[in-house]
C-alpha cells in the first residue's frame, strides 16, 4: 500500500458537514471520496482527514489521506488531481496532491489545527464576506475578548465548550475532554473594505463544536454580558450551559494543520 | 438645498451596472434611489456616483452625493442610514452617510478612484474568491506583467484602453480622451487561503472598461503574449485593437475615491 494526501478547500454552505453519511446526505467527504473511487478506478478509497468540521462549516486547507494498491508517479499525480477537481463541484478545490511515509495518517500525524472564525461587526451588515462571516449588529469590546482569551489558552478540560452529547458520549467510551489550546488571537482585520473581527484558534485537538463556543462565549464577553475573568469559572464548571451560545458555522473556516 | 454624501459597498453580480437604466433593468441606482425616496418620503432623489461601475463590477468604497431641501440633524442621519440598510438588498450596503459642504458632487469633486482587479491563477479554480476573481489557468510572469505596468503610468492618450464605440462618442463630442494613471501595483497575495495576483490602478479618472483593458493586456504579457516593452506602442496606436481582450467584470472591484 502506497499512503497520499492533498489539501482539500470547500465552502462548507452546501454539505451537511465532512464526515461521509448515510441516506443520500451530501458530504464533503462523500462527494470527494465518490471522486477518489471514479478516477482510480476503484470501487471505493477510504479517506482520512485532519479535522471533522460540522454542517456549513468552510475549510481553506484541510488534510486529507489515503491509500491505494499500487505506486502513482508525478504524473499520475498530475493527472489524478485535474481529475479530481474536474470531478468534484466549484465549491470544492483539490491541491498540493502528494505521497506521505508509509502509514501517515491526515488525522493522527497532525499536530495542530488551526481554526479562523471571522465576525461583521456593526450596524450595516457585510455585503461581501456575507457566506463567511457571522454578523453581529454591534461592536464589541475587543480589548475584553482578548483578555478572556488568554484564560482559554493552555490544557483543559473543555467539557463546557463542548456539544453536551458528544462530551457524554466521550466520558461513557472513558476518553479524555481535555485539548491544549495554544492560542487564540482576537483581531481587527479588513475584508474588502468591511471591517471584521478574526478570533483564530490554534490547538492540537478539538472538541465538538468547541472553536463555535469559544466564539460564542467571547462575544457575549465583548457584548458586556459575561466578565472576561468569568472563563476560568466557566472552564470549572464542566457544563454545556455555564458557556455562552455556539457561534453560527459559517463564521468557521479549519485554515491549516500542522504535522 | 443641503448636500450629503454615503460610501456604498455592493456586490454587482445581480446588477446591470452601476448607472440607472429604464426598461425594468435593475441598477445599482435605480435600487439605491428608489430606497432614498422611500425613506425620505420625496417623489425622486437624484444620485451622484463617484465612477459608474458596469454590469457585474464589484464596489467597496463607492461613494454617492444627492441633495435635499431640508437639512437633516444627526440623529435623521443614523435614521436614513438604517433605513437604507433596511430598504436595499444584502447586495448593497450604505455605510458614513454625512453632510457635505454645499454644491459637493461626489463625481466632479473626486481627485483619485482606486480599483483593484483580482486574478486566481493556476490549474485549481478558486472556492472562496470565486466571485471576485478572475480564474486563469496558468501561472503568469508577474514580473514581465510590473514591468508592462510601468507604461501605463503618467499622463496618456488611454484611447487603445476604452470600449471603440465609447471612444468615438468621446471625440465626436470634442472630449478627451487623456486620462492620469497615478499608479498600477501587480502583487501576489493569498485570501481565504487561495493565491490571488492582484492588480491595484489609482489615477484621476477612467474611460469606458478602462481598467479591464489594461488587466486583459498585463496577463497577455504574463502570458508571454506580448512583450512587456510594447505597451508604448499600444498606447501610440489608438487603436482598441492594439491592445488585449477585456478581463470579465466580476475580477474589478471599486475600492475607494480620493477627494
Amino acid at each position: 500500500m502506497a499512503t497520499y494526501s492533498f489539501k482539500l478547500a470547500y465552502n462548507g454552505a452546501n454539505y451537511a458537514g465532512f464526515a461521509k453519511q448515510g441516506g443520500g446526505v451530501t458530504t464533503v467527504q462523500g462527494t470527494v471520496d465518490a471522486a477518489l473511487a471514479a478516477a482510480l478506478r476503484l470501487p471505493d478509497v477510504p479517506t482520512v482527514c485532519a479535522g471533522r468540521t460540522d454542517a456549513g462549516v468552510h475549510a481553506a486547507g484541510q488534510v486529507v489521506s489515503f491509500e491505494v494498491g499500487s505506486e502513482l508517479t508525478g504524473d499520475d499525480l498530475r493527472t489524478l488531481m485535474r481529475s479530481l477537481n474536474a470531478l468534484t463541484p466549484p465549491d470544492i478545490a483539490i491541491r498540493d496532491l502528494r505521497r506521505e511515509h508509509d502509514g501517515f495518517s491526515a488525522r493522527f500525524d497532525a499536530r495542530a489545527r488551526h481554526y479562523c472564525y471571522r465576525i461583521a461587526c456593526g450596524a450595516t451588515p457585510p455585503v461581501f464576506s456575507a457566506a463567511y462571516a457571522w454578523h453581529v449588529p454591534r461592536q464589541p469590546d475587543v480589548q475584553a475578548m482578548q483578555q478572556a482569551a488568554r484564560h482559554l489558552v493552555g490544557e483543559h478540560d473543555f467539557r463546557s465548550f463542548c456539544v453536551a452529547t458528544s462530551a457524554r458520549m466521550l466520558q461513557e467510551d472513558g476518553r479524555s475532554t481535555c485539548r491544549r489550546v495554544d492560542s487564540v488571537q482576537v483581531a481587527d482585520d479588513v475584508l474588502f473594505g468591511e471591517p471584521l473581527l478574526t478570533i483564530d484558534v490554534t490547538g492540537n485537538a478539538f472538541l465538538h463544536s468547541m472553536v463555535r463556543v469559544m466564539v460564542g462565549t467571547l462575544v457575549e464577553v465583548g457584548l458586556g454580558r459575561m466578565p472576561a475573568d468569568a472563563i476560568p469559572d466557566v472552564l470549572a464548571a464542566g457544563d454545556r450551559r455555564a458557556a455562552g451560545p455556539t457561534a453560527p458555522a459559517h463564521g468557521l473556516m479549519l485554515v491549516d494543520v500542522t504535522y
